[in-house]
């Protein structure tokens, strides 16, 4: 068996998981995954690519979630990873360095038919798929992270369409797995010089609509008969930068969505911005603090590159502001909100930008790491009065990340935001809760297709 | 302006083509792309996608070639693009090192929406059209080849898509130019890997599919505001091998579908394999060849890595012979016709495979490139026979390659093989060179719709 057909055949030998702990982090992740896609449901440009596939047409059987509609399953791939993302709320794990959920949920219900529920799908084969989706995804990204990512690669797009292509062939146990992720890797794409506009966004939906139109075209019986891990003209080799040492051997005794886990948003910035923001409130809420007295400011990033994703050192728009630590530390020590008004596509007024202007970025810094930081990341911000006096904030578990994890209640409350009314919201958390023990999932799906 | 708009200015202020050795140089290209394409019609993969594109359903748009029915535009391309190119039968250009016209002419062609033939399109703009979409391609492999493909991408895919689009959009004069060149090049993927299976077809429909859905989702209003050629994060930085020329001082002055050339096909065999087959030929043809005498024969390649494309040295089904130099040498010496048929996905005979296993590959040659060689490739085989004597046969210039082409009298042969019948090629034909002098596309091509 070529490394291909290893990983396949682990796939599709993974007993469906009852490990509470799993179970737990993957109920999390659904539920949070609603959050965003609902919250987002009636965004512009999500109403924009709606009336797009209005003009397409095609045969209606895939759930265009929060929309009460249906549409073929490549246009709900595509429309619910999209709408997933489009805010940048949604969940993020340190291995794949990107989005993992927006992609494989997408995916795993845009290929649910809702035309045709003769066919049950246990809903703890669905879970189960979901981790391991999130588990190729994280192995993938361990792999050829961070040059990958560094090189300029967006990973929720590259390495998603290959991870939500292992979670639908395990959700339906198709046997030309090995061939499908061929097919994905094939189509496998995506630049992180898009963050800042709206591709960023559509990338979760075009990387779930890969593994879609991978399944979909082994079904129809076109054959992809490769490895796509082949170590000269394989995946790796090509995406990745030389380092490509692809590990097998924990296979089914720990989970990704698990160590290191899901990093979960309560905001709309990238969460390499995050530990800024952190360090921006406590600096606000510091007694000697004052806007006013800022002669400059240093951000300093450890270890270098770690800054990557935050392509914005002085953004013109405030959806620039998402990759930028400079807009988003200029946001908290103003006190402004960190809301979704802050990051829409308007111009970045002159009080922030001539804050901005007295920060640098610097990664002259060699402190230890945190035992337990996200590969041996930290930030420090540095303010310097006029008076010589400096203020100092250093972050290393940035809230919301897994070992500074917002609380149940945190995650349910930023659910009966999106949904909007209390009882709808139990009765969501009550049945994604039921998945666990087997609820079949168009089941849920349907009761859900005119609720939310 | 960045590079993109420059590049974008550039397409959009180019005016109508009235030079009669480019118009004469497009009408041959699409000539041949109607004979790959209705040779291609009746393929067994070819009607799995037809019968995957009635599943799905959506508005009929577009027209799928050769099937006597429309689809949507995405549809349309994807079919027409791997249709085209499902034989390894259609044009290649030694600039991208892949196949142009499959890709570029399905896109402009799925672009069309014969629904509603109210609007115009001039032909000769579709020409022009064409020549651009060559242009971008081949400036853009020349900016990143041999490097690009050696590393395991597959041009006819990476590149195709956003040259594709540069079409698209000069046909319709789309503002929207430089961000639909943004919105393809974030989509290119393709790996060579997958050579030898339908896949590697599939990649120039999707190429196709990337064009459409670059421009659709722009018309829907979705935005991607960067600089493709961006030289830190853009598509040259990162497909590129770090030679990145991007040279834009020729435009206008000289057409790459010129110089130097589109080269045609009259086989099912990668290009790189036809140096070898011409050099089976005519050894088969020495007067002291005879196979049974043969010990061992030796391949040499000229600069190496020159049979990058020729991934299968041993290839086990028919099928991968397409990229395989020894299997194409074998069928040559064994006097055996390089027809379709010879390249189907079954099993290779033994007696093809014993000849094979005498072959070996070879870099050690330094001879004086042939001044009008491609990049300075060449061939040559060496014969050792059982006696001693030594048989050689060396290729500079391939039949069917721009600098040894076929005869107008042969690509009209090609067509009719493909077509069927006299009459109907001769009309098309006519039409053909009818779209140089203005004939409209939507009339040329609603009239065939039903008739090829």
């Amino acid at each position: 068996m070529n490394l291909g057909q290893q990983l396949s055949f682990l796939i599709r030998n993974t007993p469906i998981i009852s490990d509470p702990q799993v179970i737990d982090c993957a109920i999390n992740g659904i539920t949070d995954y609603f959050a965003c896609t609902l919250q987002a449901c009636h965004e512009d440009d999500v109403h924009k690519l709606l009336a797009w596939i209005a003009d397409e047409g095609g045969n209606a059987r895939a759930w265009l979630i929060g929309q009460k509609k249906l549409a073929s399953a490549r246009q709900a791939a595509l429309l619910n990873g999209f709408q997933a993302h489009c805010l940048d709320y949604d969940d993020v794990h340190s291995d794949v360095r990107g989005h993992p959920s927006a992609v494989i949920l997408s995916a795993l219900i845009a290929s649910v038919r809702l035309d045709n529920a003769e066919q049950t799908i246990d809903g703890r084969r669905f879970l189960t798929a979901y981790v391991i989706g999130i588990e190729v995804m994280a192995l993938l990204g361990q792999s050829i992270n961070p040059q990958h990512y560094e090189k300029g690669w967006h990973a929720t797009i590259t390495l998603g369409g290959i991870a939500a292509t292992a979670a639908i062939c395990y959700l339906y146990d198709e046997p030309f797995l090995s061939q499908a992720l061929t097919l994905a890797a094939t189509q496998a794409s995506g630049m992180r010089l898009l963050m800042g506009t709206p591709i960023k966004f559509l990338h979760a939906g075009l990387a779930a609509q890969h593994a879609i139109q991978a399944v979909e075209w082994l079904r129809a019986g076109i054959h992809a008969d490769q490895d796509f891990l082949d170590d000269k003209l394989g995946f790796l080799a090509i995406y990745g930068q030389g380092n490509t040492r692809f590990d097998l051997s924990h296979w089914g005794k720990t989970w990704k969505i698990v160590h290191p886990g899901l990093w979960f948003k309560n905001y709309s910035y990238c969460s390499a911005a995050a530990y800024i923001a952190d360090a921006g409130q406590l600096l606000y809420r510091n007694a000697n603090f004052s806007v006013d007295k800022i002669e400059s400011i240093t951000i300093f990033f450890s270890p270098p590159q770690s800054d990557a994703a935050l392509i914005y050192q002085m953004p013109l728009l405030a959806e620039q502001g998402r990759f930028s630590a400079e807009y988003v530390l200029a946001l908290t020590l103003l006190g402004l909100p960190l809301s979704f008004e802050q990051f829409s596509a308007k111009p970045i007024a002159n009080g922030i930008k001539n804050l901005m202007q007295k920060m640098k970025r610097s990664y002259q810094i060699q402190l230890t790491p945190h035992p337990q930081a996200y590969n041996q990341r930290y930030v420090v911000v540095e303010i310097v009065n006029s008076t010589g006096e400096k203020l100092n904030q250093r972050i290393d578990l940035p809230k919301g990340s897994p070992k500074n994890p917002y609380s149940q209640r945190e995650l349910s409350l930023k659910l009966v935001k999106a949904v909007g009314d209390q009882k709808t919201t139990d009765n969501l958390l009550k049945d994604i809760r039921a998945l666990a023990v087997g609820l079949d999932l168009h089941t849920f799906l349907l009761s859900y297709l005119l609720k939310l």
